[in-house]
């Protein structure tokens, strides 16, 4: 990525805390401002009233506060448990706030502060991060998000409707073929399948150049704006590779999975005003946060703030009733996160997938509302056979 | 980083398929080479069988087989269940294999045919990584290893030392002060604290620059070779820029979480002859995969394996007893992953930490052996000030 983001990021920390170090002043120069992450802590109120406090050291200074001499870390780096309150028997929300200059301006450090060392303690579910604009300044966020991707392919009502080119195995020329057909069928969204990499079988340079070209020539036969979002998931160095040449080959988005290459890599092509295509983010490798209910994330975090604030424009996951083990509260909770108020960070499609046959549209449809694109796989193929 | 890896290895890729694509032979122009991965199912048989089929279909084609017309396909891309043996009541190991061909050469698409999808079912933990020659050829692994290690810094037989620089809030005169310290009591390791990253009372830059030369002037004193290892967990963008800084200062390795920079930000660094340092591999956001004993991955693959395949020199994780809940069977299974037959990849050092005090030190050597790095943090504090 040619852009770099710390140069355009690094001023407003400096502007944000003139004081810091050892100047004059409080000693470590705090604006006191804070951000805040709410927590589902399991077990009775003093386990939970125990957790919190624990929360609250471990992802700051963890260390024995004993230890600590000074008055100021212990009273302002140290997260402070803002509120506890039961939900159900045993089942507590605990909201704790951190100062923003622990975390504030870099999503790695963000993360670790809300689940770092966490992750590995039971019954700590993070369910939501309560950011201010102060924090929130320092993310783009999504580039197009629900508005601008109905903008880019003039839908501006209907759901949408996405799938993937399948199965793996395919050559670049049969890849292309069935992209032309989606095309011309009037899918919106037609994605490589994520298992597509760059397999000796089917390359990805020939496969892109393929599809990309095939979805165009079928746009100028429809007169719509379908859009050929290839799977640029692929060790740091072959993404930056792949990026550049999807976008020269004309791809209309990118697929890319943050769990397999790490959050941050999709927010620098997200950043990118040299790339400027919508993301989809796939949930390839992160499952295991949301398969516990009383652990991990929730899936108004990982499948809705985190990804807005590494700039997706749409998330897949799967819907209820398919093939992976999701409820429907659960899903209610993903399509929460995908358009919760968070600043200017635009609001993203839920893109339920996995399973999903077509009599099941207007139900999902129902269930989403308008905002949503509905991936459709297997069953589409099974239509197109019979 | 300056070095291209991709550059380095697709060259081996073209000579494993040179039919590969279109050409003639069979159509896929697949070796015939396997890789195989090993998991862990809950259930009865019936299910178990069920899962492991499904295993099969979904980490490849994931699509219904049949509507795949390709015997090829059918026969070659789709995972072959190998074996599936009871372990338990309900608990049987299936071991599947696939074509080198579908993820071979690439991290994030190994770890996707691994785990992508599955993740986010229930009941399936994938326990090891059996994987020839034939891929491993294509990951240099780590660099140093335990020996390397152990001759970098000249301590050829005993548990090796490690700390860690705390509390979040010191300046980075302060922390340069402890690093002194710790060097001339003969701490090995010393490291950052994994929240120090670049916050405005404790600037990366300064902290690393005084600490890294704070450390050599003890050593000077003492004659040891004492590293110290600042994080560089961070952005992408910024990661290269600490890394550089860190080499530029005379650090004496890294640490960073791959679990918030993606695994292949640690390999790239590791593989990076011109930074060239050992690399600490932190478990902070990586805990969720562990916490569940039915689901998502072994200790043995996540802090073992994929460390080794990443580069790491030394992977850091909780010992039992100590603030975080893992077994002593867990700890077992992760220390023997740090150290099992993995072609040319070298054996790293599991590094145990986590609330330990020093008084448990005879009893953790006694576990692990003297193929260890003690990590003693808030109790090293403790003697100082007693």
């Amino acid at each position: 990525m040619s852009r770099k983001i710390t140069d355009l990021k690094r001023p407003h920390l400096k502007a944000m805390s003139p004081d810091a170090g050892m100047g004059n002043g409080p000693r470590l120069g705090l604006s006191g401002e804070r951000f805040s992450l709410v927590y589902h802590l399991s077990g009775p109120r003093a386990k939970a009233e125990e957790t919190a406090a624990d929360i609250a050291i471990e992802q700051t200074i963890e260390f024995p506060p004993d230890l600590v001499s000074d008055e100021e870390i212990r009273e302002r780096i140290i997260g402070r448990v803002e509120s506890l309150r039961e939900l159900a028997e045993n089942r507590f929300e605990a909201a704790i706030s951190f100062a923003i200059e622990i975390a504030g301006v870099e999503i790695t450090q963000l993360l670790n502060v809300a689940f770092g060392n966490i992750s590995l303690k039971s019954s700590i579910r993070l369910v939501r991060f309560d950011l201010p604009e102060s924090v929130l300044r320092f993310f783009r966020g999504p580039r197009f998000g629900r508005n601008g991707l109905r903008s880019l392919i003039s839908v501006p009502t209907r759901p949408l409707l996405g799938t993937a080119l399948k199965p793996l195995g395919l050559s670049p020329p049969e890849i292309a073929e069935l992209a032309y057909k989606f095309a011309l069928d009037g899918i919106d969204l037609i994605k490589d399948d994520h298992g597509l990499a760059d397999q000796p079988f089917c390359r990805f340079d020939e496969r892109v150049a393929r599809a990309a070209e095939a979805v165009h020539r079928a746009n100028e036969k429809t007169g719509r704006q379908s859009l050929y979002l290839p799977n640029v998931t692929a060790p740091l160095s072959e993404i930056r590779r792949r990026v550049r040449f999807a976008v020269d080959a004309g791809a209309g988005g990118l697929l890319i999975a943050p769990g397999l290459v790490g959050f941050d890599a999709m927010r620098e092509i997200a950043d990118d005003d040299s790339v400027a295509l919508p993301i989809l983010s796939h949930p390839a490798f992160h499952g295991s946060f949301v398969t516990h209910p009383a652990q991990g994330l929730s899936h108004f975090a990982l499948f809705g703030q985190i990804p807005r604030l590494c700039g997706a424009d749409a998330c897949i996951f799967p819907h209820h009733g398919g093939r992976f083990p999701i409820s429907r509260d659960e899903c209610k909770d993903l399509a929460a996160g995908t358009g919760a108020p968070m600043a200017h960070l635009r609001p993203i499609f839920p893109m339920p997938a996995g399973g999903m046959r077509k009599e099941r549209v207007p139900e999902i449809v129902d269930f989403y509302g308008p905002e949503v694109v509905l991936l459709i796989g297997g069953d589409l193929y099974r239509k197109r056979q019979g």
